[in-house]
Protein backbone atom coordinates (compact mmCIF):
# COMPACT_ATOMS: atom_id res chain seq x y z
CA UNK A 1 0.00 0.00 0.00
CA UNK A 2 1.96 3.67 -0.99
CA UNK A 3 1.58 6.27 1.06
CA UNK A 4 -0.83 8.01 -1.27
CA UNK A 5 -3.67 6.02 -0.37
CA UNK A 6 -3.09 5.28 2.93
CA UNK A 7 -5.71 5.64 5.33
CA UNK A 8 -5.35 8.55 7.90
CA UNK A 9 -5.70 5.59 10.79
CA UNK A 10 -2.96 3.80 8.50
CA UNK A 11 -0.88 6.89 8.37
CA UNK A 12 -1.32 7.89 12.27
CA UNK A 13 -0.06 4.31 13.28
CA UNK A 14 2.77 3.88 10.84
CA UNK A 15 5.71 2.28 11.68
CA UNK A 16 9.50 2.63 10.86
CA UNK A 17 11.28 -0.95 12.15
CA UNK A 18 15.65 0.05 12.83
CA UNK A 19 16.87 -3.26 11.09
CA UNK A 20 19.95 -2.48 13.64
CA UNK A 21 17.89 -2.57 16.64
CA UNK A 22 15.26 -5.29 16.62
CA UNK A 23 11.83 -4.77 18.62
CA UNK A 24 12.68 -0.88 18.26
CA UNK A 25 10.19 1.36 15.78
CA UNK A 26 10.02 4.88 14.82
CA UNK A 27 6.64 7.10 14.75
CA UNK A 28 5.50 10.48 13.75
CA UNK A 29 2.20 11.18 15.64
CA UNK A 30 0.40 13.14 13.88
CA UNK A 31 -1.02 16.97 14.82
CA UNK A 32 -4.81 15.47 13.54
CA UNK A 33 -5.22 13.15 16.56
CA UNK A 34 -4.69 15.89 18.87
CA UNK A 35 -7.32 16.56 21.65
CA UNK A 36 -6.99 19.56 24.29
CA UNK A 37 -3.10 20.25 24.06
CA UNK A 38 -2.02 16.35 23.79
CA UNK A 39 -2.00 13.53 21.50
CA UNK A 40 -5.51 10.95 22.02
CA UNK A 41 -4.71 7.92 24.14
CA UNK A 42 -6.93 5.99 22.29
CA UNK A 43 -4.41 6.78 18.86
CA UNK A 44 -1.09 6.35 21.31
CA UNK A 45 -2.15 2.49 22.55
CA UNK A 46 -3.21 1.87 18.40
CA UNK A 47 0.84 2.81 17.79
CA UNK A 48 1.84 0.19 20.85
CA UNK A 49 -0.46 -2.22 19.77
CA UNK A 50 0.54 -1.62 16.38
CA UNK A 51 4.43 -1.94 17.16
CA UNK A 52 3.88 -5.31 19.34
CA UNK A 53 1.64 -6.61 16.60
CA UNK A 54 4.48 -6.59 14.56
CA UNK A 55 7.13 -7.84 17.23
CA UNK A 56 4.62 -10.66 17.89
CA UNK A 57 4.60 -12.39 14.76
CA UNK A 58 1.51 -15.19 13.93
CA UNK A 59 0.01 -13.69 17.30
CA UNK A 60 -0.97 -10.34 15.81
CA UNK A 61 -4.09 -8.87 18.04
CA UNK A 62 -4.38 -7.77 21.05
CA UNK A 63 -6.28 -9.67 23.10
CA UNK A 64 -5.52 -7.73 26.63
CA UNK A 65 -3.90 -5.11 26.52
CA UNK A 66 -3.00 -2.30 29.23
CA UNK A 67 -1.66 1.59 29.04
CA UNK A 68 -0.70 3.33 31.63
CA UNK A 69 -0.40 7.51 30.85
CA UNK A 70 2.56 8.60 31.99
CA UNK A 71 2.97 12.05 30.45
CA UNK A 72 0.77 14.72 27.86
CA UNK A 73 2.41 13.82 24.61
CA UNK A 74 2.43 16.07 21.45
CA UNK A 75 2.61 15.57 17.85
CA UNK A 76 5.85 14.58 16.31
CA UNK A 77 8.71 12.00 16.53
CA UNK A 78 8.13 9.56 19.03
CA UNK A 79 9.74 5.94 19.70
CA UNK A 80 8.60 2.85 20.79
CA UNK A 81 10.46 -0.27 22.42
CA UNK A 82 8.83 -3.34 22.41
CA UNK A 83 9.76 -6.23 24.64
CA UNK A 84 8.66 -10.23 24.41
CA UNK A 85 8.04 -11.75 27.96
CA UNK A 86 6.84 -14.65 27.43
CA UNK A 87 5.74 -16.37 24.10
CA UNK A 88 3.55 -19.29 24.47
CA UNK A 89 1.67 -21.45 21.77
CA UNK A 90 -1.19 -19.53 21.63
CA UNK A 91 -0.80 -16.74 23.35
CA UNK A 92 2.42 -14.46 23.65
CA UNK A 93 2.95 -11.11 26.03
CA UNK A 94 5.24 -8.39 25.89
CA UNK A 95 5.30 -4.69 26.75
CA UNK A 96 6.13 -1.46 24.32
CA UNK A 97 7.31 1.97 25.78
CA UNK A 98 6.49 4.98 23.69
CA UNK A 99 8.58 7.59 23.79
CA UNK A 100 9.65 11.49 22.68
CA UNK A 101 12.58 13.24 23.73
CA UNK A 102 13.80 10.43 26.06
CA UNK A 103 10.75 10.66 28.00
CA UNK A 104 8.65 8.07 28.49
CA UNK A 105 4.69 8.82 27.07
CA UNK A 106 3.26 5.43 27.75
CA UNK A 107 4.16 1.68 29.12
CA UNK A 108 2.23 -1.24 27.71
CA UNK A 109 1.61 -4.61 28.76
CA UNK A 110 -0.25 -7.13 26.69
CA UNK A 111 -1.25 -10.46 25.43
CA UNK A 112 -1.96 -11.12 22.10
CA UNK A 113 -2.99 -13.87 20.17
CA UNK A 114 -5.19 -14.58 16.48
CA UNK A 115 -8.41 -13.47 16.74
CA UNK A 116 -9.08 -16.08 13.50
CA UNK A 117 -8.03 -19.34 15.66
CA UNK A 118 -10.82 -18.60 18.30
CA UNK A 119 -13.65 -21.31 18.13
CA UNK A 120 -16.92 -19.68 16.79
CA UNK A 121 -19.13 -20.08 19.92
CA UNK A 122 -20.82 -16.80 21.28
CA UNK A 123 -22.69 -16.64 24.21
CA UNK A 124 -22.86 -13.04 24.97
CA UNK A 125 -25.59 -12.11 26.79
CA UNK A 126 -25.07 -8.60 26.82
CA UNK A 127 -27.62 -6.47 24.63
CA UNK A 128 -26.18 -3.83 22.15
CA UNK A 129 -26.99 -0.25 23.07
CA UNK A 130 -30.40 0.72 21.71
CA UNK A 131 -30.47 4.10 19.68
CA UNK A 132 -31.50 5.75 16.73
CA UNK A 133 -30.39 5.39 13.10
CA UNK A 134 -26.74 7.12 11.96
CA UNK A 135 -28.56 9.80 10.42
CA UNK A 136 -31.39 10.66 13.15
CA UNK A 137 -28.32 11.25 15.46
CA UNK A 138 -26.01 14.05 15.75
CA UNK A 139 -23.27 14.58 13.73
CA UNK A 140 -20.12 16.23 15.32
CA UNK A 141 -20.74 19.26 13.24
CA UNK A 142 -23.55 20.12 15.98
CA UNK A 143 -20.80 19.85 18.46
CA UNK A 144 -19.84 23.16 20.39
CA UNK A 145 -16.97 24.85 18.64
CA UNK A 146 -14.43 25.72 21.57
CA UNK A 147 -15.26 21.66 21.50
CA UNK A 148 -14.19 21.24 18.25
CA UNK A 149 -11.12 23.32 18.57
CA UNK A 150 -9.70 21.50 21.20
CA UNK A 151 -10.59 18.21 19.21
CA UNK A 152 -8.89 18.06 15.73
CA UNK A 153 -9.58 14.17 16.12
CA UNK A 154 -12.81 14.69 15.73
CA UNK A 155 -12.32 15.47 11.77
CA UNK A 156 -11.13 11.86 11.22
CA UNK A 157 -14.24 10.76 12.98
CA UNK A 158 -17.98 9.99 11.56
CA UNK A 159 -19.61 10.31 14.90
CA UNK A 160 -22.88 10.30 15.36
CA UNK A 161 -24.24 10.84 18.78
CA UNK A 162 -27.62 9.50 20.21
CA UNK A 163 -29.77 12.32 21.48
CA UNK A 164 -30.74 10.86 24.27
CA UNK A 165 -26.98 11.19 25.72
CA UNK A 166 -25.44 14.73 24.22
CA UNK A 167 -28.04 17.21 26.47
CA UNK A 168 -24.63 18.21 27.73
CA UNK A 169 -23.70 19.86 24.53
CA UNK A 170 -26.69 22.06 25.61
CA UNK A 171 -26.36 22.68 28.50
CA UNK A 172 -28.57 20.27 29.91
CA UNK A 173 -26.33 16.75 30.87
CA UNK A 174 -28.61 14.10 32.26
CA UNK A 175 -26.70 13.21 34.73
CA UNK A 176 -26.21 9.57 34.01
CA UNK A 177 -23.08 9.43 33.08
CA UNK A 178 -23.76 7.46 29.61
CA UNK A 179 -22.95 8.77 26.24
CA UNK A 180 -23.26 6.48 23.05
CA UNK A 181 -23.13 6.73 19.53
CA UNK A 182 -22.23 5.42 16.22
CA UNK A 183 -18.49 5.35 14.66
CA UNK A 184 -16.77 4.96 11.29
CA UNK A 185 -13.73 6.94 9.83
CA UNK A 186 -14.79 10.07 8.03
CA UNK A 187 -11.91 8.59 5.30
CA UNK A 188 -14.40 5.41 5.21
CA UNK A 189 -11.16 3.19 6.22
CA UNK A 190 -13.23 -0.16 7.37
CA UNK A 191 -12.48 -1.25 11.27
CA UNK A 192 -9.86 -3.80 12.75
CA UNK A 193 -8.54 -4.84 15.96
CA UNK A 194 -6.20 -1.74 16.30
CA UNK A 195 -8.75 0.40 15.32
CA UNK A 196 -10.55 -0.52 18.12
CA UNK A 197 -7.96 -0.04 20.34
CA UNK A 198 -8.73 4.20 19.11
CA UNK A 199 -12.53 3.89 19.47
CA UNK A 200 -12.23 2.74 23.13
CA UNK A 201 -11.18 6.73 23.93
CA UNK A 202 -12.82 7.86 21.01
CA UNK A 203 -16.33 9.60 22.60
CA UNK A 204 -16.64 12.89 24.96
CA UNK A 205 -15.92 12.05 28.36
CA UNK A 206 -18.62 10.51 30.20
CA UNK A 207 -18.45 13.17 32.65
CA UNK A 208 -19.87 15.47 30.19
CA UNK A 209 -22.54 13.98 30.88
CA UNK A 210 -22.35 14.57 34.53
CA UNK A 211 -22.05 18.62 34.34
CA UNK A 212 -18.83 18.14 34.32
CA UNK A 213 -17.04 19.93 31.11
CA UNK A 214 -13.47 20.00 31.97
CA UNK A 215 -10.51 17.76 30.99
CA UNK A 216 -10.78 14.17 32.28
CA UNK A 217 -6.94 12.87 31.58
CA UNK A 218 -6.74 9.04 31.62
CA UNK A 219 -4.51 7.03 34.07
CA UNK A 220 -4.96 3.89 32.89
CA UNK A 221 -6.55 2.18 29.92
CA UNK A 222 -7.20 -1.25 29.61
CA UNK A 223 -8.81 -2.88 26.09
CA UNK A 224 -10.11 -6.40 25.88
CA UNK A 225 -10.58 -7.59 22.05
CA UNK A 226 -12.78 -10.54 21.68
CA UNK A 227 -13.63 -10.29 17.65
CA UNK A 228 -12.48 -9.00 14.10
CA UNK A 229 -15.26 -6.07 13.86
CA UNK A 230 -17.29 -6.29 10.72
CA UNK A 231 -17.14 -3.79 8.11
CA UNK A 232 -19.60 -0.64 8.68
CA UNK A 233 -20.69 1.06 11.21
CA UNK A 234 -19.61 0.69 14.87
CA UNK A 235 -21.63 1.23 18.22
CA UNK A 236 -19.85 2.47 20.67
CA UNK A 237 -21.38 2.94 24.30
CA UNK A 238 -19.61 3.91 27.41
CA UNK A 239 -20.10 4.68 30.89
CA UNK A 240 -19.48 5.51 34.48
CA UNK A 241 -20.71 4.21 37.81
CA UNK A 242 -18.06 5.15 40.56
CA UNK A 243 -16.94 8.74 40.52
CA UNK A 244 -14.80 9.61 44.00
CA UNK A 245 -12.03 10.95 45.31
CA UNK A 246 -11.26 12.54 42.11
CA UNK A 247 -11.63 10.02 40.15
CA UNK A 248 -13.70 7.76 37.60
CA UNK A 249 -14.14 4.37 35.92
CA UNK A 250 -14.84 4.33 32.59
CA UNK A 251 -16.76 1.42 31.03
CA UNK A 252 -16.70 1.14 27.18
CA UNK A 253 -18.35 -1.45 24.31
CA UNK A 254 -17.67 -1.69 21.06
CA UNK A 255 -20.35 -3.58 18.56
CA UNK A 256 -20.06 -4.39 14.92
CA UNK A 257 -22.15 -3.93 12.32
CA UNK A 258 -23.36 -7.56 12.83
CA UNK A 259 -24.52 -7.15 16.37
CA UNK A 260 -21.16 -8.83 18.12
CA UNK A 261 -19.73 -7.34 21.04
CA UNK A 262 -16.59 -6.87 19.59
CA UNK A 263 -14.24 -5.02 22.23
CA UNK A 264 -14.51 -4.03 26.00
CA UNK A 265 -12.48 -1.06 27.86
CA UNK A 266 -12.33 0.48 30.87
CA UNK A 267 -9.80 3.22 31.95
CA UNK A 268 -9.27 4.79 35.46
CA UNK A 269 -9.09 8.88 34.82
CA UNK A 270 -8.59 11.40 36.71
CA UNK A 271 -12.58 13.50 36.94
CA UNK A 272 -12.79 17.11 35.97
CA UNK A 273 -13.85 19.37 38.78
CA UNK A 274 -17.42 19.48 39.50
CA UNK B 1 4.13 -7.38 64.48
CA UNK B 2 5.45 -11.21 65.47
CA UNK B 3 5.59 -13.84 62.50
CA UNK B 4 3.11 -15.93 65.86
CA UNK B 5 0.10 -12.95 66.09
CA UNK B 6 0.85 -12.52 62.07
CA UNK B 7 -2.96 -13.42 59.93
CA UNK B 8 -2.70 -15.94 57.47
CA UNK B 9 -2.98 -12.84 55.15
CA UNK B 10 -0.06 -11.20 56.03
CA UNK B 11 2.18 -14.37 55.95
CA UNK B 12 0.99 -15.46 52.70
CA UNK B 13 2.26 -12.04 50.82
CA UNK B 14 5.42 -11.74 53.22
CA UNK B 15 8.42 -10.14 51.77
CA UNK B 16 12.50 -10.84 52.11
CA UNK B 17 13.99 -7.35 50.41
CA UNK B 18 17.74 -7.80 49.47
CA UNK B 19 20.13 -5.29 50.62
CA UNK B 20 22.36 -5.72 48.10
CA UNK B 21 19.50 -6.00 45.31
CA UNK B 22 17.02 -3.15 45.33
CA UNK B 23 13.53 -3.76 44.31
CA UNK B 24 14.40 -7.32 45.06
CA UNK B 25 11.60 -9.90 47.09
CA UNK B 26 11.93 -12.88 48.52
CA UNK B 27 8.53 -14.60 48.92
CA UNK B 28 7.18 -18.09 49.70
CA UNK B 29 4.13 -19.10 48.37
CA UNK B 30 1.72 -21.22 50.64
CA UNK B 31 0.16 -24.41 49.81
CA UNK B 32 -2.79 -23.22 51.77
CA UNK B 33 -3.30 -20.69 49.09
CA UNK B 34 -3.71 -23.23 46.17
CA UNK B 35 -6.56 -23.77 43.76
CA UNK B 36 -6.64 -26.14 41.41
CA UNK B 37 -3.31 -27.41 41.78
CA UNK B 38 -2.23 -23.66 41.07
CA UNK B 39 -1.89 -20.84 43.81
CA UNK B 40 -4.62 -18.30 43.38
CA UNK B 41 -4.18 -15.28 40.81
CA UNK B 42 -5.06 -12.80 43.28
CA UNK B 43 -2.68 -14.10 46.24
CA UNK B 44 -0.35 -13.76 43.21
CA UNK B 45 -1.26 -10.17 42.86
CA UNK B 46 -1.31 -9.13 46.17
CA UNK B 47 2.22 -10.57 46.41
CA UNK B 48 3.56 -8.27 43.51
CA UNK B 49 1.12 -5.30 44.75
CA UNK B 50 2.94 -5.44 47.79
CA UNK B 51 6.34 -5.76 46.59
CA UNK B 52 5.05 -2.08 44.35
CA UNK B 53 3.69 -0.92 47.96
CA UNK B 54 7.18 -1.38 49.67
CA UNK B 55 9.24 -0.20 46.74
CA UNK B 56 6.72 3.11 46.20
CA UNK B 57 7.80 5.20 49.72
CA UNK B 58 4.41 7.08 50.05
CA UNK B 59 2.46 6.05 47.15
CA UNK B 60 1.65 2.46 48.76
CA UNK B 61 -1.92 2.17 47.09
CA UNK B 62 -2.50 -0.02 44.14
CA UNK B 63 -4.59 2.66 42.63
CA UNK B 64 -4.70 0.84 39.01
CA UNK B 65 -3.26 -2.67 39.35
CA UNK B 66 -2.49 -5.01 36.19
CA UNK B 67 -1.68 -8.71 36.03
CA UNK B 68 -0.38 -10.91 32.81
CA UNK B 69 -0.26 -14.73 34.02
CA UNK B 70 2.27 -16.36 32.31
CA UNK B 71 2.79 -20.24 33.53
CA UNK B 72 0.59 -21.57 36.27
CA UNK B 73 2.59 -21.01 40.25
CA UNK B 74 3.34 -23.68 42.90
CA UNK B 75 3.65 -23.33 46.45
CA UNK B 76 7.19 -22.72 47.21
CA UNK B 77 9.79 -20.13 46.83
CA UNK B 78 9.49 -17.32 44.42
CA UNK B 79 11.06 -13.82 43.90
CA UNK B 80 9.75 -10.43 42.61
CA UNK B 81 11.70 -7.63 41.09
CA UNK B 82 9.93 -4.31 40.52
CA UNK B 83 10.86 -1.73 38.08
CA UNK B 84 9.77 2.20 38.59
CA UNK B 85 8.85 3.55 35.44
CA UNK B 86 7.83 6.90 36.70
CA UNK B 87 7.61 8.86 39.57
CA UNK B 88 5.36 11.61 39.88
CA UNK B 89 3.99 14.13 42.24
CA UNK B 90 1.23 11.98 43.45
CA UNK B 91 1.32 8.92 41.47
CA UNK B 92 4.01 6.14 40.49
CA UNK B 93 3.93 3.74 37.92
CA UNK B 94 5.74 0.87 38.22
CA UNK B 95 6.45 -3.07 37.07
CA UNK B 96 7.10 -6.21 38.57
CA UNK B 97 7.81 -9.53 37.92
CA UNK B 98 6.79 -12.51 39.76
CA UNK B 99 9.50 -16.16 39.04
CA UNK B 100 9.55 -19.79 40.55
CA UNK B 101 12.88 -21.33 39.76
CA UNK B 102 13.65 -18.49 36.89
CA UNK B 103 10.33 -18.85 34.88
CA UNK B 104 8.53 -15.89 35.25
CA UNK B 105 4.94 -16.98 36.40
CA UNK B 106 2.90 -13.36 36.36
CA UNK B 107 4.05 -9.74 35.20
CA UNK B 108 2.39 -6.80 36.64
CA UNK B 109 2.05 -3.03 35.48
CA UNK B 110 0.78 -0.64 38.01
CA UNK B 111 0.32 2.61 38.88
CA UNK B 112 0.41 3.61 42.89
CA UNK B 113 -0.90 6.62 44.96
CA UNK B 114 -1.97 7.43 48.38
CA UNK B 115 -5.59 6.57 49.04
CA UNK B 116 -5.67 8.75 52.00
CA UNK B 117 -5.10 12.10 50.35
CA UNK B 118 -8.26 11.58 47.67
CA UNK B 119 -10.83 14.07 47.91
CA UNK B 120 -14.09 13.04 50.10
CA UNK B 121 -16.17 13.50 47.44
CA UNK B 122 -18.37 10.35 46.33
CA UNK B 123 -20.95 10.40 43.64
CA UNK B 124 -21.21 6.46 42.90
CA UNK B 125 -24.32 5.89 40.98
CA UNK B 126 -23.45 2.04 41.29
CA UNK B 127 -25.64 -0.01 43.88
CA UNK B 128 -24.31 -2.44 46.12
CA UNK B 129 -25.66 -5.61 45.34
CA UNK B 130 -28.85 -6.85 46.95
CA UNK B 131 -28.65 -10.57 49.18
CA UNK B 132 -29.99 -11.88 52.33
CA UNK B 133 -27.60 -11.34 55.44
CA UNK B 134 -24.72 -13.23 56.30
CA UNK B 135 -25.88 -16.15 58.35
CA UNK B 136 -28.73 -16.73 55.58
CA UNK B 137 -25.90 -17.12 52.94
CA UNK B 138 -24.38 -20.76 52.32
CA UNK B 139 -21.08 -20.89 54.09
CA UNK B 140 -18.18 -22.75 52.26
CA UNK B 141 -18.97 -25.78 54.48
CA UNK B 142 -21.83 -26.57 52.33
CA UNK B 143 -19.98 -27.06 49.10
CA UNK B 144 -19.50 -30.25 46.61
CA UNK B 145 -16.36 -31.94 48.56
CA UNK B 146 -14.66 -31.90 45.38
CA UNK B 147 -14.62 -28.15 45.43
CA UNK B 148 -12.95 -27.64 48.79
CA UNK B 149 -10.58 -30.23 48.01
CA UNK B 150 -9.52 -28.55 45.03
CA UNK B 151 -8.83 -25.16 46.98
CA UNK B 152 -7.13 -25.12 50.36
CA UNK B 153 -7.94 -21.11 50.16
CA UNK B 154 -11.30 -21.67 51.06
CA UNK B 155 -10.34 -22.69 54.32
CA UNK B 156 -8.49 -18.86 54.48
CA UNK B 157 -12.12 -17.38 53.91
CA UNK B 158 -15.17 -16.91 55.69
CA UNK B 159 -17.24 -16.34 51.92
CA UNK B 160 -21.14 -16.66 52.32
CA UNK B 161 -23.01 -16.77 48.88
CA UNK B 162 -25.79 -15.81 48.01
CA UNK B 163 -28.58 -18.91 47.48
CA UNK B 164 -29.62 -16.97 44.34
CA UNK B 165 -26.62 -17.55 43.00
CA UNK B 166 -25.56 -20.83 44.07
CA UNK B 167 -27.75 -23.10 42.34
CA UNK B 168 -24.66 -24.51 40.35
CA UNK B 169 -23.47 -25.97 43.54
CA UNK B 170 -26.86 -28.23 43.44
CA UNK B 171 -26.63 -28.86 39.44
CA UNK B 172 -28.73 -26.33 39.02
CA UNK B 173 -26.49 -23.27 37.56
CA UNK B 174 -29.12 -20.47 37.02
CA UNK B 175 -27.48 -19.31 33.72
CA UNK B 176 -27.47 -15.40 34.70
CA UNK B 177 -23.45 -15.77 34.71
CA UNK B 178 -23.67 -13.81 38.38
CA UNK B 179 -22.04 -15.30 41.58
CA UNK B 180 -22.32 -12.99 44.97
CA UNK B 181 -21.74 -13.09 48.51
CA UNK B 182 -20.13 -12.15 51.79
CA UNK B 183 -16.56 -12.31 52.29
CA UNK B 184 -13.96 -11.96 55.10
CA UNK B 185 -10.73 -13.66 56.29
CA UNK B 186 -11.51 -16.81 58.55
CA UNK B 187 -8.95 -15.51 61.18
CA UNK B 188 -10.39 -11.91 61.61
CA UNK B 189 -7.36 -10.29 59.42
CA UNK B 190 -9.59 -6.93 58.43
CA UNK B 191 -9.88 -5.89 54.74
CA UNK B 192 -6.54 -3.57 53.75
CA UNK B 193 -6.05 -2.18 50.08
CA UNK B 194 -3.58 -5.81 49.28
CA UNK B 195 -6.42 -7.43 50.83
CA UNK B 196 -8.86 -6.37 47.86
CA UNK B 197 -6.56 -8.02 45.08
CA UNK B 198 -7.43 -11.18 46.66
CA UNK B 199 -10.87 -11.07 47.29
CA UNK B 200 -10.97 -9.83 43.40
CA UNK B 201 -10.10 -13.09 42.12
CA UNK B 202 -11.80 -14.98 45.38
CA UNK B 203 -15.12 -16.24 44.49
CA UNK B 204 -16.39 -19.43 42.59
CA UNK B 205 -15.68 -18.71 38.97
CA UNK B 206 -18.74 -17.08 37.04
CA UNK B 207 -18.90 -19.83 34.61
CA UNK B 208 -20.22 -22.13 37.50
CA UNK B 209 -23.16 -20.61 37.14
CA UNK B 210 -23.45 -20.62 33.14
CA UNK B 211 -23.39 -24.73 33.72
CA UNK B 212 -19.35 -24.80 32.87
CA UNK B 213 -17.42 -25.78 36.04
CA UNK B 214 -14.27 -26.65 34.84
CA UNK B 215 -10.90 -25.00 35.46
CA UNK B 216 -11.36 -20.90 33.77
CA UNK B 217 -7.54 -19.89 33.48
CA UNK B 218 -7.17 -16.42 34.20
CA UNK B 219 -5.28 -14.54 31.35
CA UNK B 220 -5.42 -10.83 32.69
CA UNK B 221 -6.55 -9.64 35.50
CA UNK B 222 -6.76 -5.62 36.07
CA UNK B 223 -7.65 -4.13 40.04
CA UNK B 224 -8.76 -0.21 40.26
CA UNK B 225 -8.46 0.42 44.44
CA UNK B 226 -10.64 3.27 45.04
CA UNK B 227 -10.62 3.69 48.62
CA UNK B 228 -9.49 2.13 51.78
CA UNK B 229 -11.80 -0.61 52.74
CA UNK B 230 -13.83 -0.45 56.60
CA UNK B 231 -13.50 -2.97 58.50
CA UNK B 232 -16.26 -5.58 58.84
CA UNK B 233 -17.57 -7.96 55.82
CA UNK B 234 -17.43 -7.13 52.34
CA UNK B 235 -19.83 -7.93 49.40
CA UNK B 236 -18.37 -9.48 46.47
CA UNK B 237 -20.59 -9.76 43.29
CA UNK B 238 -19.17 -11.16 39.97
CA UNK B 239 -20.69 -11.43 36.07
CA UNK B 240 -19.66 -12.27 33.18
CA UNK B 241 -21.85 -10.62 30.03
CA UNK B 242 -19.52 -11.81 26.84
CA UNK B 243 -18.70 -15.38 26.84
CA UNK B 244 -17.29 -15.89 23.44
CA UNK B 245 -14.61 -17.28 21.05
CA UNK B 246 -13.62 -19.77 24.20
CA UNK B 247 -12.61 -16.48 26.45
CA UNK B 248 -14.80 -14.81 28.92
CA UNK B 249 -14.53 -11.67 30.79
CA UNK B 250 -15.33 -11.63 34.71
CA UNK B 251 -16.23 -8.01 36.11
CA UNK B 252 -16.58 -7.52 40.26
CA UNK B 253 -17.20 -5.27 42.20
CA UNK B 254 -16.04 -5.08 46.35
CA UNK B 255 -18.65 -2.96 48.57
CA UNK B 256 -17.23 -2.17 52.15
CA UNK B 257 -19.50 -2.52 55.65
CA UNK B 258 -20.32 1.05 55.09
CA UNK B 259 -21.54 0.49 51.46
CA UNK B 260 -18.55 1.90 49.58
CA UNK B 261 -17.53 0.60 46.23
CA UNK B 262 -13.75 0.15 47.17
CA UNK B 263 -12.55 -1.57 44.59
CA UNK B 264 -13.27 -2.79 40.42
CA UNK B 265 -11.99 -5.46 38.96
CA UNK B 266 -12.37 -6.90 35.44
CA UNK B 267 -10.25 -10.03 34.20
CA UNK B 268 -10.07 -11.85 30.94
CA UNK B 269 -9.97 -16.12 31.55
CA UNK B 270 -10.56 -18.81 29.03
CA UNK B 271 -13.61 -20.54 28.89
CA UNK B 272 -13.92 -23.80 30.48
CA UNK B 273 -15.85 -26.58 27.82
CA UNK B 274 -19.24 -26.14 28.10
Amino acid sequence: MTTATRSEFDQGIALTPHAAEPGRYDAELGAGWQIGGGVNGGLLLAVAGHALSLANGDHRDPFSITGHYLSASRPGPATVRTETVRRGRSLTTGTASLLQDGEERLRVLATFGDLDTLDAEVATSALPPVMPLPDECIGVEHAPPQLIEQAALLERFDLRLDPATVGWALGQPSGNGRIQGWFRLADGRQPDPLLLLLVADSLPPVTFDLGRPGWAPTVELTVHLRAKPAPGWLRVAHATRNLAGGYFEEDCEIWDETGRLVAQSRQLARAPRS
